[in-house]
This record gives structure tokens, sequence and C-alpha cells, in this order.
């Protein structure tokens, strides 16, 4: 070490600083600034032991370094002298606290000791300054009770066992005749003293250990526990959970003791210096007259406001009426932490007798509206900058914004619980009747019902119904599977991989623990959280006010990154246009082939027994193709739009019940047996493996000739009609750079052949997905066949990590909770592995291409860490589905400020 | 141009030799090598117009350079001057041969033009000269044939149409009365004559062309016609199948006719100096009195020997007999040029009147038993040294000497042709009646009958089938199928993705276009060619000789690559080690759970409710995987056994037909409600990339405590009896350092747990399989953690290129034809996509570990091309199924050279 260890603070001095979250956590460091020349704040004095000799402390087999005490003796001392106290007098005794603090908040996960320097002589004294006995002895039983807990280790012993100083403590209420679960407060001084004497003895004969009465000896216990903590289960388990390393170790915060339970000129209160729901610019508060802190968190009582106008009936007197001066300086510090933090506040105070001590401050957290609002707010009022308002939206939060969303809060007040939870895939909130099947859904939206439709899993059959419900909610998938990828792209609300719920197809129902849904039973789901409640639960409503819209607009002042969204149809391009996208990313053509008056054609393709059959059906394909394309074309009118050809394998266009390929067979007049037979033969083991994209058109090459002439077709249509149509097409699942020539011949050829039959030029970018490994690898090769890449993180991700996203459930969230990979990969991009081919990919592309477009068309797309990483990349744009068009703007501002910075 | 572009050759002189086959084609080189100085062989006089030529010819669209006429003539002046004819003399005419020649051979892709410069008058001279004027008008007749089909381009014109020349001379036949299909001998001069009229009419009817009568109009069109056939429909599906580049170009060989169908003293025959089959020192060859090359290939006549000691009875004379001078020189020609090619040649030759002429060598094609003899003899005979011997080895045909196989010629002979053809996955030849379950092959096996398995496709389920079968037959899957990599590893002949059957199980029949075949019936399968007869078809024997052991000897004295082999059970892995495997690299555990006794605990262990459960059936499993270990550790006693732990998925596992499945659920004491819901729960959408290897011991770590339990106690027991036990325990499906990081401290715990309770040391290597592209990209980490790295490149190349090698037979086989990949990738490993990614990872995971031992355990670890690979990545060993063990061996030998040279 060597270096220094403690760092103290208080009387407007202060050896750190809020800079210093690192070396004194975040605790120590705020307190530091407060009491510091800065602010010179009332924080009660006190001192912070440096993370460093928590490192000191492991090294040393978990022993306080030699140097550590005379050090606390000498900022002890300092601490006497400023509150005119003494650590163990019998006359004025100095009682202090101590507290843990890493440089990142994680609440609940290490230990706190109060009141320390406690044993009977000092009580005494306590009892006689305070002039209140039952003060002073409560404070001891309290002591007794944490000390024996969390430094001596007296705790229960099972997971069914009960606190055995809770056991003390009903046992003496019952003694005292006012019931085991009576108020504390009838307890007398007298029966904490024997309090206090019965938790001792039980430590004795418990753990066979002698309650210390040297408040040193307490001191020094107390510090060594806070550092043990750091390496206790629950922390451990956090740290993995949020990839913190473990040798950031933990600061310990030693100050004074002021108590807000020393009758009704004290209190306790917390406070956001602007309201954290709405963002206005108005103290949010609660404050609780002659209380300690773990009270106001316990919610014994009822608090009152701080404002005397903030009080509603019932409400119990505010702090400005209780204590107008403390009330006033109160104020005023809150001001002065907001023009000094800039930023809202979350501070912790005390009024000890009358006297405003100020005892932690932090960065408040808040609602998504109050975001919006506190940031463009804080800018108007000239305390931040654009770019440092920009920087510290959380994205994520903006879909918040952007659905109707379920009050979980006014649900739980109405007494309704969720009766099952699942992965919440897309958000906002919905209530409908359970259906079970796609055409039920479409059947009873048709007839003017909200319907929840309730699937094991969806495909690529179930879009109409999916559309016509209001909220789709699934037993199996997570937060890519094609439920939650849909349910995304249509900016419905939706519940995957709900494991909780069972469910039975042919009774119509199904079971979630107890409960038994039947079809025709209103059911509410949560996507944002993935509750499901069962009944109409009570709805927020989604609201974009003037502030989002500045938002965006900073945005786009800033960032480098285009953001362009995933769309298959125009309904979806006109929303996401609407939040702003520049251009379509990804047009999916496979969902135009499953509407029922088209499936039975492309079914008719799939089951042709040659070229010519093939072309037969296609042909009734291609003028509905056409008609698609020219609305889309239309609707993103200035704007490209980046067409991709057919992807999936084809069997997933095919029937699978006997019903409906009797059905099948009978409309296209094949036997039965022929229907099944072809069935057999496009069965996949590994779908995503299989005969799908580029691959169908290689053994099937009319297929993406007849969608290359609808693109082809509706381009010089809408362009007839003066509308600037910008089209760009994308061939999928492309590994071989000659897969990819192919390919582009056949487009180049099928463009030609209708210009030249219409008249016209059409000079169409080509371009391909990048999604497999050997794409990435051969980038440079792939390149020189390529207008533009674009990278399909999902299947990449799938085929670079050999995870399949469907069958992740069974282990990924146990990789995630145990630490072994940091996030789920098919939310945030896996930077050294996916990433690492991604990067590999643009620069072998560039290297043959040096202007080549890059984009990125997966989930992954709207995701900020992800966006952040395509900045960094050097890519072009992001395309993600419509309703994170607003989340990619900010998160690509953001990737631009911090690149810059 | 302005370089050489015509190379004479002729007496004694060439201006070309062996070493320019790119410029002269393979032809022309060894034309000119035989005629010139080295060894002035009799060869006609000519000349080799070059490839570049050919290239010129396309650059300028479709037309001769300039320069070429005036060097023809002056070529072909210096032809009659060592012939003293002239070109187009009406007295002495000289007529010539135009051959195609590119620098590899391309059998029957490009065209010939012979016996150019014929007209009327030079017709009626060669009749004169000849005295033969039959042999004159039938060659002319012959030459317009040839020429009107191949230069003027009168053709069949529809799929079914005919050849009209031959329609000519059928109609000819007729009307002389000797039927359409008499002999051509039957025909006189005078309707040879009427013949060429005829065909001059049709081709001046169909195409409007007068046929040309100058012959230097006809050595220019034909000189065109080889050039234009290079990019001929044939040549170009060819050489997009081989792979050979367009600009490779042909060269043309005009060359002086000589002929051996003038009389009795003339003939033609080809001959290899070595017998092709046997690779005995003796000549192999046919000698055809009185013919021309073409009747030789025709098979017209039966052909005779050359030497009279060969002459069978019924044979024709030897030319020995006819031609004893002739015969003499031939002989010394032969030595002359094996002495002078350094190995086995197959050359064509004739006698004109007695003249021994040589019109072509090249080296001889030949048996797997031939090559491995003629590589021996030679070395002993001083013509060549052991690594030019083991050069010229080629490794994948060593597989026919160590399975029996079909005799197809034997067959064919017989009558018996193929009734269905897929793909040879396992070489050998196997003959059975058909049964359709693995039950119903291990019983009928049982009572004492050779059974032939046939299946839509194999699963782990099969094995103890399999085992119990001569051969394994499949409708489905590829060369790396279930049954492809079992049957290999088996030394089990085996027939794979034969889509010419179709089964139907309920029947217990399967259909082979008209054939139906039943259960019982006997069928033979040739694992080579991936033949299926009716009926038993004979069998050639398997035969390791003393010359196969020194090439083998030889091979080890060479490689440095270190040659294991995959095998989990010690049948295979003394097979194995008799054909020199140097230990185990991959012993799969999965397959330990299958047989009958204990796939019931595996299921009790799947279906248990939790931990408990889960481990009380591991219990069961644990000794019987040590005895499957001790029995193991035992056949390889002092060499390495890689075992790796549990990788399927566990559906795999359980039973999916209800019977079955009521069956487990009694047995286990569970309802058949439970039994399928957790089969439903285990049903993964892609399995490949579920829920499997490292991930499974990541939910339930108890599955690997037992594996490696049961090594090292197996380990420990055998040592206990003085046998070298070298296990080595490996990781499957590793993408993230932090799952190898865990597996190997589970690993370590149980090998620390097991020495203590034994009180011995066991300090075995740990690693992993590298088998995803995540685990190259991050190689570096993964390596911090690993005492070796095995390549899985089975999985890698199916992750890197996105391609489910069970579902590829659908698009797979197209994408060879088509040229879009060189080769199957997953038979050789794709260099550019998953080589690169392995390169990749050697380098990264020896930046971390520099002596990191790796290894290859996929299928492509005895696919000698793929040798040479990892030979070139610096691996220290490959890992294959027993029978392909002496193929790798050989590779590396071969890998090693090519590195030197």
């Amino acid at each position: 070490m060597g270096e220094q260890f403690i760092y103290e603070f208080g009387d407007g001095k202060a050896a750190g600083n809020a800079g210093m979250k690192a070396l004194l956590g975040g605790k120590g460091a705020n307190l530091a600034e407060m009491a510091g020349p800065a602010l010179r704040l009332p924080v009660p004095p006190g001192f912070t032991i440096s993370t460093q000799v928590c490192t000191e402390y492991y090294k040393l087999g978990g022993k306080l370094p030699d140097a550590i005490e005379p050090g606390m003796r000498a900022a002890v001392a300092e601490i006497e002298r400023l509150t005119g106290t003494r650590f163990g007098d019998a006359e004025r005794p100095l009682l202090l606290s101590v507290r843990s603090g890493a440089r990142v908040s994680m609440p609940g996960m290490m230990d706190t000791v109060l009141n320390l320097g406690l044993n009977e002589r000092t009580c005494e004294a306590l009892a006689r300054e305070s002039g209140d006995a039952r003060f002073a002895w409560d404070s001891y039983r309290r002591f007794v009770h944490m000390y024996g807990d969390v430094v001596l280790g007296l705790k229960p012993e099972g997971a069914r066992d009960r606190d055995p100083f809770e056991l003390i403590l009903e046992r003496k209420k019952e003694e005292v005749g006012i019931g085991a679960h009576g108020a504390d407060t009838a307890l007398t001084a007298e029966h904490l003293r024997d309090l206090v004497a019965r938790y001792k003895a039980e430590i004795k004969a418990r753990l066979g250990l002698d309650f210390p009465d040297d408040p040193w000896q307490q001191l020094l216990g107390g510090v060594r526990a806070v550092f043990s903590s750091w390496n206790g289960a629950r922390a451990v388990e956090y740290r993995k959970i949020y990839h913190y390393p473990d040798d950031w170790g933990t600061a310990v915060t030693v100050m004074a003791m002021v108590f807000g339970n020393l009758g009704e000129e004290s209190g306790t209160g917390v406070a956001f210096t602007r309201d954290a729901n709405t963002g206005a610019r108005h103290v949010f508060a609660d404050y609780l007259q002659n209380a300690q802190g773990e009270d106001v968190v316990a919610g014994i009582r009822n608090p009152g406001p701080l404002a005397r106008a903030d009080r509603q009936p019932g409400d119990p007197p505010s702090l400005e009426e209780l204590q107008p001066a403390a009330y006033a300086e109160l104020m005023q510090v809150f001001t002065r932490l907001e023009g000094h933090y800039k930023d809202m506040q979350d501070v912790e105070f005390t009024v000890q007798r009358g006297k405003l001590w100020i005892l932690q401050t932090r960065t408040g957290k808040r609602s998504a509206r109050a975001m919006v609002k506190i940031a463009c707010d804080m800018v108007s009022e000239g305390l931040i900058d654009r770019d440092t308002a920009l920087a510290r939206l959380e994205p994520g939060k903006l879909d918040e914004l952007l659905h109707p969303t379920i009050d979980a809060d006014a649900a739980e007040k109405a007494g309704q619980r969720p009766i099952a939870r699942g992965v919440g895939a897309s958000p906002g909130g919905a209530s409908g009747r359970v259906v079970f099947s796609a055409d039920d859904a479409a059947a009873w939206h048709g007839r003017g019902e909200a319907v929840i439709l309730v699937r094991a899993e969806t495909s690529p059959e179930d879009i109409h119904g999916m559309k016509a419900s209001e909220g789709i909610l699934t037993a199996r998938g997570g937060m890519t599977s094609h439920a939650a990828v849909v349910g995304r792209g249509m900016g419905k609300c939706c519940v995957v991989g709900c494991s909780q719920i069972s469910i039975n197809y042919e009774r119509e129902q199904f079971v979630a623990g107890a409960v038994v849904v039947k079809k025709g039973d209103v059911i509410s789901i949560d996507g944002t959280r993935g509750d499901v409640y069962l009944g109409t639960a009570p709805l927020k409503a989604a609201r974009l006010d003037d502030d989002f819209a500045t938002v965006m607009r900073w945005s786009d002042e800033v960032r480098r990154l285009g953001v362009r969204t995933n769309a298959d149809t125009p309904t979806d391009a006109a929303v996401a246009r609407g939040f702003g996208a520049e251009g379509i990313g990804l047009c999916r053509t496979e969902h135009m082939f499953f509407s029922p008056e088209r499936i039975l054609a492309v079914r008719e393709m799939i089951l042709a027994d040659d070229e010519a059959g093939r072309r037969h059906a296609l042909a009734k394909i291609l003028p509905m193709q056409r008609g698609d394309f020219d609305a889309i074309f239309s609707a993103m009118a200035g704007l490209p739009v980046t067409v991709r050809l057919l992807d999936p394998p084809l069997h997933e266009f095919v029937p699978h019940e006997a019903a409906e390929i009797r059905h099948v067979a009978e409309v296209l007049g094949k036997p039965v047996e022929a229907v099944e037979q072809r069935l057999t033969a496009l069965h996949e083991s590994n779908p995503m493996l299989g005969h799908r994209g580029c691959r169908l058109a290689v053994t099937f090459p009319e297929i993406y000739e007849v969608q290359v002439r609808a693109i082809a077709e509706a381009c010089l249509d809408v362009r007839a009609r003066g509308i600037d149509a910008r089209p760009e097409i994308m061939i999928p699942i492309v590994g071989l750079a000659r897969e990819l020539e192919t390919m582009r011949a056949l487009t180049l050829r099928i463009l030609a052949e209708v210009a030249a039959a219409r008249g016209a030029t059409l000079d169409l970018p080509v371009g391909t997905m990048i999604e497999l490994p050997r794409a990435c690898i051969t980038a440079d090769k792939i390149a020189a066949h390529a207008d533009f890449f674009s990278f399909g993180t999902n299947d990449l991700t799938q085929t670079t990590m050999g995870i399949s996203r469907d069958d992740a459930a069974s282990f990924l969230p146990e990789y995630v909770a145990r630490g072994l990979l940091p996030r789920d990969p098919f939310v945030a991009i896996d930077r050294d592995g996916v990433g690492a081919l991604m990067r590999l990919a643009v620069d072998k592309g560039r290297a043959t291409h040096p202007k080549l477009k890059i984009g990125i068309c997966g989930e992954h797309g709207g995701e900020p860490s992800s966006v952040a990483f395509c900045h960094e990349l050097g890519l072009d744009y992001v395309s993600c589905s419509p309703f994170r068009v607003p989340i990619a703007r900010l998160a690509a501002a953001q990737a631009a400020l911090a690149r810059k910075a």
C-alpha cells in the first residue's frame, strides 16, 4: 500500500471528491463532494476507507492491514473534535455508522452497521444526553441485533428458520401482553433493556461469543464485516450477473450517527429533486417525523410531504410546517446539488432536533417520461448542454413511451396479481379474449372482439392471426423467437417463453398454476415485464410529447449512423416513417406469401413436379407480389427499400395437419400421398441450416426470377406515377462468392429484361445479407459482387455460437444468470465472437470495395449497445422494427458522442 | 502473341517436351518428348498449336490469329518433307489428323478430326497408292461423316433425333440387301463412294454448305473446330465440375495419318507397360489386326495379345507371331518409355504395313493393388526412389484394399445391374437379407442370418442393428450422415442418400424403380460406388500384402503428422491399432449409452425430476462406463485415448414411438403423460444448435461428473494392473472460454477426489473440441484453459457454412455439379472458409499456449487433401475412422514430401 487509504470529510473539508468513485465507492465519493469546499453542505463528519484496503484485506487472507487501525484512530479523533464527543465516552459518547459502498450501486448486497459505540455505559450517557431513555435503549437493542447478525453471524439456520432476534422480540411482546405482533412503541425502556440482555445471552448460547462492549472492537469488527460481505454469496452472484469484476472491492464509510428519532423535532426523509414519474420541476419527497431511515423504507407510517402546498387531506404535517428553517435550508441544498451535479438527485436527509443533516446523494432514477422531460428542461434551464442531455438518456427506456403499458401498480392496488410470468418480448400492454389458433383470432377479431393469441409457439402461418390480435402469448421461445420478432415488428405487445403456462389445444385451455384459462376468457399481458393477468388489467396510454420530439431532433443532429426500419407492409412502413425511419433496411417477402388467397399458389409452386409447373404457379404470384411492392415503394417514396428475396425453407409454407393436407391435395388435384411424400422430402432435421435463402434459387432459379420481376415492374409502375421508388435487392444466406455472383447475374438479367420491355432503365443496387461466418471470412471475395452488405446478426449469432435461438431457452437463461455470458447474445451483439466476425467482414468487404455500403438488419439493430457497436464498426446504417426506430436514433447519437469524447 | 505458337516434332527432333503440358497439352507434350532427341521413337511427324493460340482465338471472337496459317503451312511442309508426301497431292497425298489436348486429360470432352486432306482426287490417289479402293473410300466416308458432324455441325436435332449420317448408312445397307444393321465390311468401294456423295448432299440440303474439297480449308476448319469445342457445353460443364480454369485453353496437335487398317500386315493396339490390375511386371495389351484405333474402342472384334506366350485358346494370333519385328521394337519402346518416364505407361500404337508407329503415351491408370505393387517394384528396380514412389500413390485408393468389394465387372457379366444408386459412403461390398429395423437386424443376425439394414436414415438408437448388419443402406443423408460416419467407423459397407428407393416401413418393403424389395429379400450393396443390386453380387476379397506394409513403413518414415483413430469400442480400437493408429483421437461416450441394459438408466436420468433423481440414475451408469473405459484403455495400452464427454442432446436417448413410451413409463413407474411432457420439453427445432455438449453439463453438471469419475477410476484400475493407461478428457461444443474454464474446474475437482480416495495421482490432460466459429475466433482465450485442441470439422463446417449435413442432400450435390463448390465440404475441408477459421484458431491458440497440442477428429481427418491441409496448418495429429488410418498415414507422408519439395 503505502498510499493514502483513509479519506476524511466534514466541516467544509474533504480528502476526496465525486470523481473518486472507484476508490471511495459511490456513497463515499458523494459524501466527500458534499462535505468538501465546493458545496460545504451539512454532512455528519466521517471518513472512507478505500477499496484498495478491501483488496489488501483479501490479499492478507481476511485481515485488516496493520496500518489501518492507527489511521482510523486519528480519523475518529477528528470526528470527536468536530462533534465535541468521544467514542466510548460516558458523558458525550460518539456513535458511528459503518456502511459499504462499491463504485456502482449494489442495493442490499452488502452489509451496514449503525449505532456503533454503544454499551451499557454509553447507552446510559445517551439516555441522559437525549433525555430519552427509551430512545437510547431502543438504539442499543437495534445495534445488538444488527451487529449480532452482520458481524457475529447469528442468522437463521435454514431457509425456513426465523431470525432468532425477531423470535425473542415476539416472545417479549407476548410477555408484556401486547401480543407477538404489537407495535415496538409499546415497549418501555426497561423492556428494551431486558431485550438487550436476552439478545446477548442468545449470542453467547448459540455462538459462544461475548458481545463486545469495547467500541473499538465493535468498529473494527464492523469494518471487517463490510469487507467480508463483498465476497458474500449475494454480492458474488450479483457481480456475476452484471459482470462486475471481483477485484473492484468495496469501500467502507464510517460516519458520525445522527438521529431522526430524537422526538418531534426530528425526522428523516428521502427526496427526489424533481418528480421522478413526470419529470416536473418539483421536489418529490417523503418525510417521516421522529423516525429513522429504516422506518421510511419499511413504510410503518404514512409519510408527509416537504412543502405545505403539497399536503393532501389526511397527510401528516409537512416539513415546512414542522421545521421551517430546516425546510428552507433543505430546498437550498437541493438547488445547490442540482446546480452542482447538473442532474436530478435522490437525497437522504435527517433532521435531528431541528438541525438538517444530508446523509447521501446520488443520481435519481426516473421514468421514461421524466427522463425525457428532465433532459429537455435542464437544457432550457442552461444546466446542461444538448450533448450532455443526450448522453444521459437511456435509449431502451423510450420503449415505455411508445406503447400503452399495463399499470402494474394500479393492478396490484386492485388486487390483481400476475398468474404467470414469461419474457417480455415486445413492449406494451394488452387485454383480450384468449384464442388458441390464428384462424380463431382472425374470426373473432372480424366480429369485433379483442383477442390475445395464445400458442406454444407461432409460425409464419399464424401471421394473419397475430395481426388480428391485441397481443401474443407463447409458452416457448425467447427474445428473438418468431412471435417476438413479428410482435415487435408489428409494435404488438408480446410475451414469449412463458413456461409457466401449459397449453392444451384439444381442450382449448391453458393452465397456469391453479388457474385454468379457457378459450374466450379475458387475460391481459404486459409485454414489458412479461406478466400475464387474468381479466382486464389497467393500462397507461402512450404519449409522445414535444420533449420527445426535441430529443429525437437532437439525436438526428448528432448521429452519423443512418436508421432504417424492418417492415414488410405499407402500414408498418408508414408507422416507421412516422418514427423517423430513413428507409427500409429489411423488407421480408415471405410474409407476403402467407395471406390465404396466395398460400395456395405458393403451395402449388412447391408441389409442382417440374420447373414448368413451378413457373405456372409463380405466374399467379407475380401480380400479387408486384402489388405488395407497389404499395411499399409508394409508402417509402424517396427512401430506399431493401427487399430481401425469399429466405425460409419451403416446408414453412406447406400444411402439416391431415385435414389441411387433404384440402390442399383436393384443390390442387393431386393425390394426398403425393402431397405427403413431398412433405416428407421437404422435412429438415435442422431447418435453420437447410435448403433456404439463395440455396433455393440455386436449385429453383425461377422463384427469384419472379420476385425480381415483381420488384422491377412495381418500381417502374410507381415511378410512372411520378413517385421516387428506390428498391434495393438483397440476397439471403450467401456463404460463397459464387452464390452471389450467380444471383447477381440472375437479378441483372431480369432487370434488363423488364427495363427493355418497358423501354426504361433500371439500375437497382444488388447486395447480400452477411449472416454466415463463412460470408464474414470471405467478405473480400463476396464484396466483388455486392453493392451493399447487410448483417443478419440473428442468424450470424446462431451460426457463430452454434446456438439455435428457438432452442436456447433450455440453457441460455442459466448461462446469463451464472455469468457465462454477460447478456443474451440474441439481444445484444456478442462482441468478442459475432462482433469480431463482423469487424472482419467490414474490413475485408471495404478492402475490396472501399465505399461498400454496410448496414445491419438483425434484431440487434434496435438495441442500444449493439447500435453503439455498429457505429464503432463504421457501418452506414442500422435497421430495426418500427417501434425501435426512436431508440436506434438516440443510441446512434450517443454512440457518436461517445466516440467524439 | 509474338511468341512461338507452333511446335513441330518428328524425325528425332522436337520443339517441345514432356514438361510443356500447359502450353502443348498432355498429348502434344508427350508426342514431342517421344519424337525428340531423348527418345527418338517412331512418331508420325506433326506439330502442336499451343494453348495460347486458343486464348487468342477467343480474344479475337472466334477467329484464328493471322500469323497462324503461314506457320501451319511451314509446319505442314516439314511433314511433307519427312514423309515424302504432299498435302492435297494427286499422287502421294498427305493425310492429317487434328486432335485436341488440354493440360489435363478431359476424355471425350473435345473434338477430333481424322483423315483430313481427302477429296475425290486424293482419295483416288490413296486408293492407288494403297492398292485398296475400299479402304480409301471408307476412309473418305468416315472423314466426311466426322467433319460434317464436328466442323460443319450437322448433328441430331433433339435428344430423340438420330445421327443423320447413321440414318443414311442404314438406308444404304437396306438398299444393298444386307439389312440396316449389317456389317460395314459388306459394303464395297462403290457403295462407299455413293455414301460419300449422299453425305455431302445431306450436308448441302440441311446446312446449305458445300463440303470443302480444299485440304487447307479442311485443316483450318478442323483447327477452329477443336478450339471451339473448348467452350462446348460438355467441356464447360466438365471444367466446372473439376474446377479447371476456363483460360487454360486447349492445344491442337496436327499429325501425319498412319493406318492400321491397310491389310493384314497392319493393325492397332493399346498397351499398359505393366498389368494395370495386379501390377505385375508384364505388358498388358490388346492388338487388333487390320483395324483403326476407334475399332479397338468400339470392341467390334476380339483383340489378340502382344506376346505369343499370352495367347489363350480362341484368341487371334499375337503381334509377336504376326509382326515379330514390330513386336520386338514395341517391347523395346515400352522399356525405354518406362525408363524415361519412370512410371507405367498407357501407349497407343499402330502398325502400318509392318512399320510401328507410336501415337500416344501417358501415365497408365491402375487398380489400388497395382498402384502399390508398381510403386514397390519400381523402387526395387531402382527406377524411382522412395519419396517419388510415395508421392505418386493415391491415398484414397487404398480403401479398395481394406474392404472386400463388389466385383462390378463380374456382376455385369452375370447380367446383374444395379437397381438403384446412392452415395458410396463406407467402402466395401456386402450381401444380405433386407430388414427395416435395428431390432430385426439384431434378431436375424442372432440366428445366423446376414442382413442389410435399410432405413430412411439411422440414429444412435440403431447402433446395435448396424453392428449386427453386413451393410447399411439409407434413403437419406450424405457422406457424413449418421449412417455414413458410423458405418465407416465400424468398417462396415454403407450406401447413403439413395433417393431412388422409396421405403414403406408399414409394408416392410422398398421400391426401386419397378422393383419391389420385401423384408427378407437378398440385396447387395457396393459401398464404394453406391450401387444396390438385387440378389447376391460377386465379391472381391481384401488383401493386404507385403507391398502394402512397405508403403506404410515408408509413410511412417516420412510423415510428421501423428495419426490416431476415432474408436468407441475395444474392437474398433484393436482394428485401428492393427492399421497403425497411434492412439484414439476421439472416443465418443454416447454410443456407450445405447446398449439395451443401459438405455433405461439413461432414460431414468433424463426423466428425473431433480438433481437427486439424476444422480440416482447416473450411479447405475457409472460402473458400466467405467467398464467401457477399462477395456478401451487396456486395448490402447501405452497410447493416448481422448475421451469426449457426452455430446448429443438428451432427446436422442428418449423413445419417440407410443409403444416404447408406454414401456418406459411403466418400467420407470411414471405416468405416460409425464414422459410425453418431458419429450415435448426436450424437442428441439434445430438440435444441431441445441442443448448439447458442455451446455448439458452447465445445466446438469452431474452428468460430466459421473463420466469423469468413470474415466478416472478406470484409469487407476488399469494402471493397477500394470498397464499404461493414458486417457485425455475432451469437452465438446465449447464456444466460450468460461464454459471450458467451468468444465475444466469440474474435471480437475473430480480427478482430485478420485485420486485422493485411491491415494494415487491423476494428472490427465483436459482439452476441448474446436467446432464452433466462435471457438476459433476466441481461441486465444479458450487456450488458457486447454491442454489440447481437437478440431471437430464436421460441426465446424456445418456452423461456418450454415449447412446442416443431414439436410444438404437437397442442394449440395447441385452446388458441386454446378461448380459453386469445388467439392463436398463435408468430405474435403473448405479451405477458404472453414480452413481460414482453423488457421485463426491455431494461430490464436498457440499465441496463448505455444506448445498447445492440436489435432482434428472430424471425418476430414481421413481425407487426403484435408490431411495435407492439417499438415500445412501445423497440427500435431489427425484422427479418423479405423479403416482410414492407412490412408491418413500415406496422405500425411505425401503432405510432408510436398512441403519439403
